[in-house]
């Protein structure tokens, strides 16, 4: 039978979190400095909460210092911009993540807008973004899931250039600049979503499939071509009272089915989840480096 | 046999500038102003002299008041520079487009960054780019190349929502953001470029195809899904002892063959091209309209 490569995520993002904090380490020595990141969250949800946490925690670790900037839920637009006004201004600051979602009577776009774009260590600034799309221009800071994505598939020595890759879903964060990307390393991308019809027809024929939809189980296994490499962005709640929390974690890809056909797949969780952390903590600590002049 | 439509672009093109010639009017009569376009030109390439005509000619047509900046072949960036910034802050000037090529020795990148994001009637700045291409933003301007290839489609009643599209070339100017403009209409879009392996294939399940990379005949008719709609933005010059210039301009698609597969085609000359200068037109009254607050 088939026999897929898992592709684990952890020991990776383990060892680049190593090197990080080994750099950090050098450059305090060196010129007594480290980095800095700033975080900005708006009202009380828990699930923000706990992401932010994990954020935190990894930066503390490495040697990134962390500073939170809370406001509450009704805080007004100007207010949020004043935070993030002080953070641009802020040198001890390379790195500012507006944790999202906003409540809704935020203007999102407008606020990812004042982020400074050489502390947009999230990568979601419009100036960003467009220097990621423009072939021959370079962004500061390439969005973390996208380069975890790409980081798995050249450390476990998988060929990009001149292969048909499907992108499914087009999010901001994840789907568009994962497509930007692969066609930055030269693949022949495709970008799936939801009035895409056929979607299985067009996936079939990717050498490379990356999802990231939210829908469990959306991609089967008749959906993949045999020897495909699969990333699965997904990260869905799904019930299962067998559980401790009665609830666990799957993605987008249907896994059992997947393994069968595929030569390499991300489990989730485990697969690029850990990677796109130490993505933050590496742009951050790059941001750092600009900054200071320290290479 | 089969009878492709030709979507000719030139009777759309004099339906476009006779209505902005008509806003133009309205705007003077109302407020006493007209829209303005400034044109800068470094060095003496005659095939750039020609275009900028082209332009300029169509400008005086409609109504926009036009300058030209001529920089000689050796200007330093920070003449060109200066000049780029006088523009920027002339308020007379609501359009800036800055004539590529550059000479080498001058950053183009660098140069077109330093455009006012809300003059850049090329929509080249990457700020424009990136808010072309993330899904809720909107840029100040789309390219002209790509709004005329969606302008033609749409007066074609051709369908895009759900379609599957292959753009062919992925350059700044066409190429790409006529793929991000593509799947802003929610096609499904693939890009090939000079690495794609086999771009017969995926190019043949296409509804729409758009060529933009200057090889002429590239394109041939076994590439073409019977029924497809191709819009050729190749504007290739090519030896022709019969004609009066020894040459002739020719697209990137083996017109002879595509007619017999597709439901409809551009000609070269006269599909997309004559349309594209419209949209030069329609950018800087559309930035006038804004900079005056007039609707
Ligand atoms: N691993 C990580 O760190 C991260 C993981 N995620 C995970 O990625 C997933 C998506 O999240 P996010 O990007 O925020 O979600 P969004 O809702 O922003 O994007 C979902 C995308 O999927 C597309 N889509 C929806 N239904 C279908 C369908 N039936 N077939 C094909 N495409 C479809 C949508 O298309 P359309 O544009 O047409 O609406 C949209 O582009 C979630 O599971 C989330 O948890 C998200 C961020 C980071
Ligand atoms: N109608 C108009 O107003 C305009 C027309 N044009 C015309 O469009 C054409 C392209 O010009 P421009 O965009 O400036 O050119 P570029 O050289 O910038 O882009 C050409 C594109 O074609 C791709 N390509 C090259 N060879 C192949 C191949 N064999 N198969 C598939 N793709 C290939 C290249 O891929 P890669 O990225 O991998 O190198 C590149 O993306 C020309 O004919 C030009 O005259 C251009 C601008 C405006």
């Amino acid at each position: 039978g088939n026999t897929a490569t898992i592709i684990d995520g952890k020991p990776i993002a383990e060892e680049i979190k190593f090197r990080i904090a080994g750099e950090i380490q050098r450059m305090k020595t060196a010129i007594g400095k480290s980095p800095g990141l700033a975080v900005v969250l708006v009202g009380q949800r828990r699930d923000s909460k706990t992401y932010i946490n994990i954020k935190l925690r990894a930066c503390e670790k490495v040697g990134i210092a962390t500073v939170i900037a809370e406001l509450p839920e009704n805080c007004t637009e100007s207010e949020l911009l004043d935070v993030v006004s002080r953070f641009n201004e802020d040198p001890s600051v390379h790195g500012i993540f507006v944790q999202l979602p906003l409540p809704q009577h935020l203007d999102e776009e407008k606020i990812m807008t004042v982020v400074s774009p050489e502390k947009d260590v999230d990568g979601f600034h419009p100036l960003n973004m467009g220097n990621l799309a423009i072939k021959g221009r370079q962004p500061f800071f390439i969005p973390c899931a996208p380069k975890g994505c790409i980081e798995l598939l050249l450390r476990f020595g998988v060929e990009i250039f001149g292969k048909r890759s499907v992108v499914i879903g087009r999010s901001k964060i994840v789907g568009l600049p994962i497509a930007l990307l692969l066609q930055r390393h030269h693949s022949t991308v495709s970008t799936v979503h939801s009035f895409t019809k056929n979607p299985e027809q067009i996936t079939s024929q990717a050498d490379i499939v990356v999802s990231d939809v939210g829908i469990p189980n959306l991609v089967q296994g008749n959906w993949l071509k045999p020897g495909a490499v699969v990333i699965d962005m997904g990260t869905n709640l799904v019930k299962d009272p067998s559980s401790r929390h009665g609830f666990r974690v799957t993605g987008d890809v249907c896994y059992e089915e997947a393994i069968k056909v595929v030569s390499a797949i991300t489990p989730v969780p485990g697969g690029v989840g850990p990677v796109i952390i130490s993505m933050l903590l590496s742009n951050t600590l790059e941001s750092a480096k600009r900054a200071f002049g320290f290479t």
